[in-house]
């Protein structure tokens, strides 16, 4: 950087820290080692006084739920003062935390990476690894996270996202699903699960994750509505598969699709280490062999009509030759 | 527990233990604690390796990919001799690792939390958390995991998933992408997407997150399979307010629904700390009011005519007027 009269005498720097579920163990020491260098902390309350005992002779700002952005200012104001801020959010910065809205208010303000802020994200696990982590193996497969909030999104668009991912079988989380004044919008998501769904999918009510206040409910999609679900609660629903067994609830991986688990042998068919009979290669094998149009293939296996027709459209795959080099699956 | 002869003398333990991205800073105090703790660490070999030193004078088990029941097998057999396992996997044991394998072999082996092994799951940062935090915030809203492995997963079922998602406009990150056999379902992908996203859709690969081989490249939905991918990677996709700007790839919060970006003044009609006009409430009272059936808006807002119909069939809520005094959103 040329040494001229604008350029600050210090490199300020804004740290977007994840705290994980907050309590000690859970930092990583990259997040703790931020927090440290930090100069300035700036967060909600809540996470403040998560690492109250870290934040001892430094600058503490604490603000409010919805003043994001003003984090996000104040966090640039210091910075561009040659200090360093950790700017602190609780699971993962990225995950409807505080990075998005920095980055926003950040080039809105004409900061550029080569300005003389510097910015890092300090990655963390986010409510819905550490909610599984606690319920069992909910996740597994495939999920989703959808947020309830519609202050700044509209119900139309969340709704469309509820019903996608019930439909396509996802695990979903749900963040922000109730607060005191927004009491029906988790009434509307299990309306919209309930469409695809059995109603005694399982579902799991994480409250303060390895907090002293933790509280975890199983229940069912049927009678989630009827549980204490409030802003520091996490929902997660299930997929088709889950099950719950000793009280813990687990998603299967699809070991039962390839192997026997009484015997551990392999189906027939099937082979470890490679696709299934009806992986891609398999399945589209079956398509053309079927001879069945485009549109009852498109009815039969729930994909769009446009979609199998291109498929069928296209020269047949002379197969895995150059892939079986390869080796087995990594 | 009572004192029966067949009650082992110490009581074994699993740790399924998320490492996050592998580098060592990134680890948490207990999944560091948890290995420290281990007489015996088993997981693949890449695993392995990444925490090389501190797994010294410990029983030390290298997997291959595959091996993944084998591994849960090996743990239990260790832990019904009253040891302490700790069962590795990158990123969070709950998100396509350790943790549902686990249990799976542990129930289909007859046991209960009652029966002398205990589990404990030790949450991480996932491979969505890490590359995420290294390209921007391009998370920030409602996003999704899938897997394009189909090993264990027909591809109907994976397709499904994938054009559900691009159409209702989720951020997907995209886990096991591509191997050496397996190089046609991240085209698949990619077909599916542009059903439904802009071809110039953000997308960002990143390889290897936080370890010396590092390597992060932003393309687009067109583009993607052009680009080096392969099984260390995670191919994040963005929403279609997904911006890449100063090489950083960010997806807006939404406060541009709410707010002049200019003047920070809320838009006419909006209130913050309120949900928008068009949240839940506002939104039924405008179904109400448009005089259109069921159908037409069941086009208008692309949301199933049933659910619609429902939601016109109820009585008119009063309001949030019970919410009123419950203060602002939290």
């Amino acid at each position: 950087m040329n040494d001229t009269p604008n350029t600050p005498a210090s490199v300020g720097k804004i740290m977007l820290v994840g705290l994980g579920p907050g309590s000690h163990d859970h930092l990583t020491a990259r997040a703790r080692a931020a927090i440290a260098e930090a100069d300035t902390v700036i967060g909600y309350v809540t996470y403040i006084r998560l690492v109250a005992e870290l934040v001892d002779g430094k600058e503490v700002i604490k603000k409010s739920m919805t003043e994001e952005l003003d984090r996000a200012i104040e966090a640039f104001d210091r910075a561009r003062q040659g200090k360093k801020v950790a700017l602190i959010s609780s699971g993962d910065a990225g995950v409807y935390g505080m990075a998005g809205p920095t980055f926003e208010v950040l080039f809105q303000a004409g900061w550029t990476p080569e300005s003389g802020v510097e910015v890092e994200i300090i990655p963390g696990a986010s409510a819905l690894n550490t909610c599984a982590a606690l319920v069992g193996a909910p996740l597994t497969h495939d999920f989703c996270a959808i947020s309830l909030s519609d202050l700044l999104t509209p119900w139309p668009t969340i709704a469309r996202r509820l019903d996608a991912v019930a439909a396509a079988d996802f695990v979903v989380a749900l963040y922000n699903p109730k607060s005191g004044r927004r009491t029906r919008q988790i009434v509307e998501a299990r309306r919209l699960f309930l469409r695809h769904r059995r109603p005694d999918t399982p579902v799991a009510i994480v409250k303060s994750a390895y907090r002293p206040r933790q509280r975890i409910e199983f229940t069912t999609l049927e009678n989630m509505t009827d549980c204490d679900i409030g802003m520091l609660s996490t929902v997660l629903i299930g997929n088709s598969n889950t099950f719950v067994r000793h009280g813990l609830m687990v998603t299967p991986r699809g070991y039962r699709n390839k192997y026997d688990v009484e015997s551990g042998a392999t189906r027939d068919g099937e082979q470890a280490g490679r696709s299934l009979s009806t992986g891609l290669t398999g399945w589209l094998a079956g398509l053309h062999a079927s001879g069945l149009c485009a549109a009852e293939l498109a009815v039969l296996h729930r994909l769009p009509e446009d979609y199998i027709a291109a498929l069928l459209a296209e020269p047949r795959d002379t197969g895995d030759t150059a892939d079986e080099a390869a080796g087995a699956e990594a």
